[in-house]
Order: structure tokens, then C-alpha cells, then sequence
């Protein structure tokens, strides 16, 4: 297969192109590289030395005979460019990863949260409306997030992606129950969890409107560093992010082992995530892209995840492995304290993917990564700095109500 | 109060500013003239004569002694100067008519769809943004559209904007049912009413997170012309498009009407629309300023229409008021055939609003709009020529198959 990989120099993209190249698949990577301006703005830099994507690409056709495209364009603002690269290339697949993804960067400040809305959405409506316009009649696989949804606390399972509803039809009797299906509604805890809802309504709209083939795949947070091919070679070696932007909490926590710190919890540590493995996503990408919809389905859902943890219980576990103290702060997030979260993904393990646990994974993570390169940290960018609303602000009186949101799963 | 009306050049906006100062509240405008750049873009102008916003605003001072103020600003791309405007003026409430609202222009090419996405939902988002940011805790009423809802089709009366569902939680048993409350799933038919989906999305997260007080009122399709305001003075004379773009349905029934040319109704003419009259819009809208939901508050959301409509019966109306024929065209939308429309209004009517209906109104708008006028008619505007998907472009085989779209009730 012809495979386009937007967002394909960042930490899910780079190694999924990898993957699917090793497979034997033609891929070509789309950036605009911003991810890497973001390390420049933010001050931080990848844990691991990543290597500038022509030398990764360079490295990839030495070691393994097969070439990767690379075009360096920006899928939200450049659409003119984004149609001529699709009618050159004829993909039959695009995958999508081309978003600004984390959720502290998205609340940091107004302008933070306008480019995350605008580059997102304009990212994703580019993508569909030059797949409608090239008529390739392409697969598009988006990676979602978990973080879309908040009813956990309810305790209700999550489905994958839809809910049926039984309704009484106007002036019907209670007997007469349509069943109605409908988009699980969502709860986002973040702007950058907004896109993602914003990303799904465009997504349902082409695909009944002009019946794009289209998969979203709601992910957990990932964890890991490594997968096979990245590991060939250290000029192929994928980011680790553990800044307070961008580190998702678990790499945080290995951080923070590795340099002999507590290790620190937001809040009470109640709130519950959903995880998968790095290498589990690059076959789950796979997956999706063997098991396309037909052209007229709806999109397809999946939950992208292999287990769930509290964040305390995962503190617990690196401390256990690593020796590390634990320590509790404040909450920069606005969300419930406490959540339950129960996720459907049976889909995937149908299709025959068996997870990689965290308690098999975790020590290598903390021995390979975080100690072999704690040496290259800037230990003050470890803290997360962004605030969720007004009153969390340093110095703001506590005095201004805002309604406590409920539960937010998520990156 | 002092309100900021944003769109307030626009068909809505303009008497909606006027009834707003004429009840002495201190109004400024603020509106970018794109609709106006439009009309040069479309060769289509208003069948009725608009003046400047310069002289309307010199006309209302003249003819009323009120001061109604101007700002030349795009919403969607100047957050600066909106902040600014904001700090300056320091509004109670905002209400924000500021998006591109036709659907067939929304559907014209993909410059026209990345417009309508970009424009929209960077507007709504900059409004919200800039009302975290400045701390002015003004209430922001949005006008939304009944098109966002698709499920008229199961003959469920749709309902003031949230749903109850009863769900079993995760482990419990059958008698475990947890009420939860969700926005009433959307199933927009065409790319502009998909912003308006986009659109509540952004609602819900910022008065979750922010705790904005928002009141979003889903509209049904204006008709009618002129209110008390606008009719005081023929400067104040109000837009009247008829277009196969901007022209809403009604509107364009009354102009072949009134030019002797038959009623061209798409399709079966079997869609049920909800409609209201341009004199209850400016009602509805004080009457939601009057009611503002509390700091804390989930976004309110009221129906904002009277009457329900079969497009085939509205042909028939305005055929027997004016004697003229009714002919039967191809629809260029992507929707089923025929659909019910069952809306909950309780809210407006609750809080007094005495509906103007279609049998008292339209036989006025006959006389004293499109016949009075009919000689600045470009008669070949007209006709929609936007098409909703490539199949049903000139010269395209049938062969490829799309879905067939739901129900959509909209202008
Ligand atoms: N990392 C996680 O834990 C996680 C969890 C759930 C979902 N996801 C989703 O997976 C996707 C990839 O995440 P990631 O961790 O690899 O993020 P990342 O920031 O490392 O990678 C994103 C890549 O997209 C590129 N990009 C962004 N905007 C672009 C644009 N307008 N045009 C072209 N390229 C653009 C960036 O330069 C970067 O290389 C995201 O959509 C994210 O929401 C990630
Ligand atoms: N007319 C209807 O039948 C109807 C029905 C349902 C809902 N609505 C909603 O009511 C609102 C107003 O509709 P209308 O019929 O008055 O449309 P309109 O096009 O006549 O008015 C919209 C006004 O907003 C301005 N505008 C657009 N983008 C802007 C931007 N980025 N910055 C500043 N100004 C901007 C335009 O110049 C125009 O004056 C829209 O949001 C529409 O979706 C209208």
C-alpha cells in the first residue's frame, strides 16, 4: 500500500511510519516539523537525541533498504500544497497524527489555545476536503484520544464510539421505542480534548455526506520509547518527552526516578487513565489500516488502549521499580479528584493484538531511557506549568466560582 | 445594558441592534462587511436597497436620538483588536450573529467549505477566548440553527437542547440505571451547519471550564423583512436575499412570486423546515438577554422558532396568496425525501412571545418586499447552483454510491 503519514517526525508518527515501511509498505512523511519549534519555544528537548528527519530518513534506507518519502508542508494552512502532494503520491491510505497534541501546552495562554483550535481543526478539515476533492477514495486513519470523554464517572462502560438510545417518537405511546444511534457524547477536559471532539464531528459529517472511508482510533496515553525499528539504530531513535508540556505523566514519573527525585502526583493521584504501549500502537495502526470500512459506513471507533491505572497506583509501581520517593501537589487540571474509567476495546483484541503489560515493560523503560540519557535533562522543565482556568493562576483569590468538571482521562 | 452585537451589519444582526437600542440599551456593532464582500463576490445584492453601515448608523441617530456604535473588525481573525474592543467597551452581554450562514455557499467548492470552517469556528472561538482573557463575565448569546438536528426522521420531538439517558453503569445489574444528561446528538446537513455543531461543542467545554454564561439559540429560518425599527425610515431598510445562495427558501418562493415566475421547489418539496418571523427574532433575542443562566450554569439553549413547515406546502401558500404556479426541480442537497420536524419551543412562548404566523404575514411581505422591489431582482440568481456532493455535479455517471443523508431541517 501507498501510506501518507501526516505528523510522521513526531513520537507516534515516526515510529509508526517505521513499522509500516518494515512491513514493506511505500510511505511518505508529512510535516511542518512545528513539533520541533514547540521544543525551541518551550525551551525543552527530547530526552533522547533525536536526529533531524533527513538524517532519519537517510539512516532508515541504510539500515533497512527501504525508502521513506519526506515532504515538509503544513497540512492546516497549506491545502493547495496538501492536494498537489495527494494527487502526486495517490495514497491509498493517509494516517493522520498532524496535531498539536498536548493538553498543558493547549491551556497555557490565550494564543496557546487559539493555535491548537485553529492548526487542529483546519488540519483535519484540509485532510477530508482534499480527500473529497481528489477523489482517491483514500482510508483515513486519525488517532483520537480517550481524553474525548468524561462520563467515567458515571461509571458506565465506554463503548467504541457509539451509543443506542431508545426514544418515544412524538405523541407515540411508551411502548413505541425507537432505537436511535448516536455519537458517544463527549466531555472534554482540555482545548487540545476539544479538537479531538471537534476532529469527530467533522469526520461523521464526510462520511455520511460523501462517504469517506474513515477510522478514528480514540487512544490511551502512550508509554514506551522504543519499538523494533526505532531501535536499529540510535540515528533512528523516537522522542521522550518529559517536560511539563509535553511529558505525559508516566514518562514524568520515569524522569523523576532516573534522577533520584520524587516522584510528584497531581492532586490526590485518583484520577484514572487508559495506556497503551508504543509498540502496541504501531501494530494497532496496522490493524486499522488492514480493516478498512466500506465506502458509505459509517466512521469506525475504536478505543486505542490496553490497560487502565490511577495515576497514584502508577507512581506506586515506578517507585516500587525504581526506589523513588512519592510526593503529592496541586492539581493544575480542572477535574474531579477521583475517577472510575472503564473502557470497551475489544475490537482490537479480537483482531489479534496481545498488549504489552506495563509491569513487564516499565523497568526497561526506566533503565534504557530516563537513567541512559538523565544526563541531557533540564530537571526544572519537569513541572508542569499551565493552568486550567483564571482562578488557578498564581496570585488569583479563590474566590470566583467555576463549576468543578467532571472527570477527564487523558494525555 | 451595553451589548456588543457581532454580525450586527447582517440580515439578523442589523435589526437585532436597532430593537436592542430602540429599548435603550447602548449598542456597538462590530462586523467585518464580509457579507457584504460576498454579494460583490456572488453578483448578487440585497433585493432590497441597504445603505451603508455609515449611513444606517447616522439614520437610526437621526430618526430615534439613540447612538449606535461601529467597529470595522474581523472576529475570526483579529483576537487583539477583539480584546481590545472588549476592554474598551466593557459589554454586559455579546451577541454573536459574526459566521458565514448559507449552506449552499458553505457547499460551492472546498474554498468555499475551508471558509465557512475557518471563519466559524475561529470566530466563535476567538469570542470565547477573549472573554476568559478579559474577565468581563458578559453573557454571550449565539445564534445556532435547528439544522444541526438530524433526527426529526425517527419522530422524536427534539427537545431544548439536552438529552436524558438512562444508562447502566459497568458491573451493575439491569435495576442500576444512571440518568445522564448529554447534548442532544447532532446530524448537520451541510458544512455550515456542521460549524454550528462545532459551535456547541466549544460551548459546552468553556462554560464547563470557564464558567461562561452562554445561551445559544437554536433558530429556525427567518422570514419577513422589515421590523418596527427598520421600517421607520427607508435607510434603515433591512437586507432581503434571494439568491439561490443566501435566499432562504420563503424568500425565494416570494421573489419568483412576485415576478411571475412559477415556485421552484427541489426534490419532493417533502422537507419540513421550522420557521420564524424576523419581528419574533428580535423578541427572542431580548427575551434571552433578560434571562442569562447564572455563572456556573451548563449553556442554555432554546428552540427559536414558531412554526413547522412542509416546503411543498409552503409553495402552496405562497401560490394561492399570489396567484403564481409551482414547478417541481432536482434538490441539490444531499438528504432523504421527506421528513418529520417535531420541536420543542416552550421556553420563548413560556416567557411571552406571541408568534407572528405565516397566514397573517406573508401576503405584506408579497406587497411591500418582493413586489415593491422586483424590479432590482436579477432574475438569474435564483436558481441554487450549489451541489452537495461530486455525484451530483453536471456530468458526473450515478454510479458511485453515497449514503443517503438523514433528515436536515434548515435554511
Ligand atoms: N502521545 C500520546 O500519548 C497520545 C495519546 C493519545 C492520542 N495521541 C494523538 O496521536 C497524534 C500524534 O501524537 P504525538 O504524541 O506523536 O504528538 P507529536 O507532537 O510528537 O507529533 C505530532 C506531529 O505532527 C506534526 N504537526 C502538527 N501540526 C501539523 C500541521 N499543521 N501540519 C503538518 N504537521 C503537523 C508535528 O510537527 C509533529 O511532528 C496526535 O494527534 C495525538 O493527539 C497521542
Ligand atoms: N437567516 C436565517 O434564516 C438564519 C437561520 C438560523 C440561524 N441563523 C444564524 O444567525 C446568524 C446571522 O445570520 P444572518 O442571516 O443575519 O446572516 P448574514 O450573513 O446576513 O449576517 C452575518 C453578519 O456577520 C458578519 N460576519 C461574518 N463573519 C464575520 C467575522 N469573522 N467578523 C466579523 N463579522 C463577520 C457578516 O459581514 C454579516 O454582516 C448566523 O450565525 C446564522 O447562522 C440565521
Amino acid at each position: 500500500m501507498k501510506i501518507a503519514v501526516l505528523g510522521g517526525d513526531g513520537f507516534c508518527g515516526w515510529p509508526a511510519a517505521l513499522h509500516l515501511s518494515d512491513l514493506g509498505h511505500d510511505v511518505v512523511i508529512v510535516d511542518n516539523l512545528s513539533r520541533r519549534s514547540i521544543d525551541e519555544e518551550l525551551g525543552a528537548t527530547s530526552l533522547t537525541p533525536i536526529r533531524s528527519i533527513e538524517e532519519r530518513v537517510t539512516a532508515w534506507q541504510e539500515v533497512s533498504g527501504h525508502r521513506l518519502g519526506f515532504a515538509e508542508l503544513d497540512v492546516a494552512q497549506d491545502y493547495d500544497g496538501l492536494v498537489a502532494l495527494l494527487l502526486r503520491e495517490r495514497p491509498d491510505a493517509v494516517v493522520h497524527f498532524a496535531e498539536q497534541r498536548a493538553a498543558p501546552y493547549s491551556m497555557k495562554s490565550p494564543a496557546h489555545k487559539r493555535y491548537t483550535v485553529d492548526n487542529n481543526t483546519n488540519a483535519t478539515h484540509n485532510v477530508l476536503c482534499a480527500l473529497v476533492e481528489t477523489e482517491l477514495d483514500a482510508h483515513l486513519v486519525h488517532l483520537g484520544t480517550m481524553g474525548v470523554y468524561g462520563y467515567g464517572t458515571a461509571g458506565m462502560k465506554i463503548p467504541e464510539g457509539y451509543l443506542d438510545v431508545e426514544v418515544t417518537p412524538e405523541g407515540g405511546a411508551d411502548g413505541d421505542r425507537v432505537s436511535v444511534q448516536m455519537l458517544y457524547p463527549t466531555n472534554p477536559g482540555s482545548i487540545y480534548h476539544m479538537t479531538k471532539c471537534l476532529d469527530q464531528q467533522l469526520f461523521a459529517y464526510y462520511a455520511k455526506n460523501d462517504a469517506l472511508r474513515i477510522t478514528d482510533l480514540h487512544q490511551g496515553i502512550i508509554w514506551g520509547t522504543h519499538t523494533d525499528q526505532t531501535e536499529r539504530d540510535e540515528r533512528l531513535i523516537n522522542r521522550f518527552d518529559y517536560d511539563g508540556d509535553y511529558g505525559t505523566v508516566l514518562n514524568r514519573f520515569l524522569m523523576q526516578a532516573a534522577v533520584g527525585y520524587p516522584l510528584t502526583v497531581h492532586g490526590t493521584g485518583g484520577q484514572t487513565r487508559a495506556f497503551i504501549h508504543i509498540r502496541d500502537m504501531v501494530r494497532c495502526v496496522q490493524i486499522a489500516l488492514e480493516h478498512p470500512p466500506a465506502r458509505g459506513d459509517r466512521v469506525k471507533i475504536f478505543n486505542q488502549m490496553t490497560q487502565t491505572h490511577r495515576v497514584r497506583d502508577l507512581a506506586e509501581l515506578v517507585a516500587r521499580i525504581s526506589g523513588a520517593t512519592v510526593e503529592m501537589v496541586p492539581n493544575p487540571r480542572h477535574e474531579a479528584a477521583e475517577n472510575e474509567l472503564h473502557v470497551t476495546n475489544d475490537t482490537f483484541l479480537d483482531l489479534g493484538l496481545r498488549p504489552t503489560l506495563l509491569e513487564e515493560g516499565l523497568l526497561v523503560e526506566v533503565e534504557e531511557v530516563a537513567r541512559r540519557y538523565a544526563h541531557r535533562a533540564d530537571l526544572e522543565k519537569i513541572p508542569c506549568t499551565s493552568v486550567w482556568t483564571k482562578e488557578q493562576q498564581p496570585g488569583v483569590p479563590a474566590s470566583r466560582t467555576t463549576r468543578a468538571a467532571p472527570a477527564e482521562q487523558s494525555a
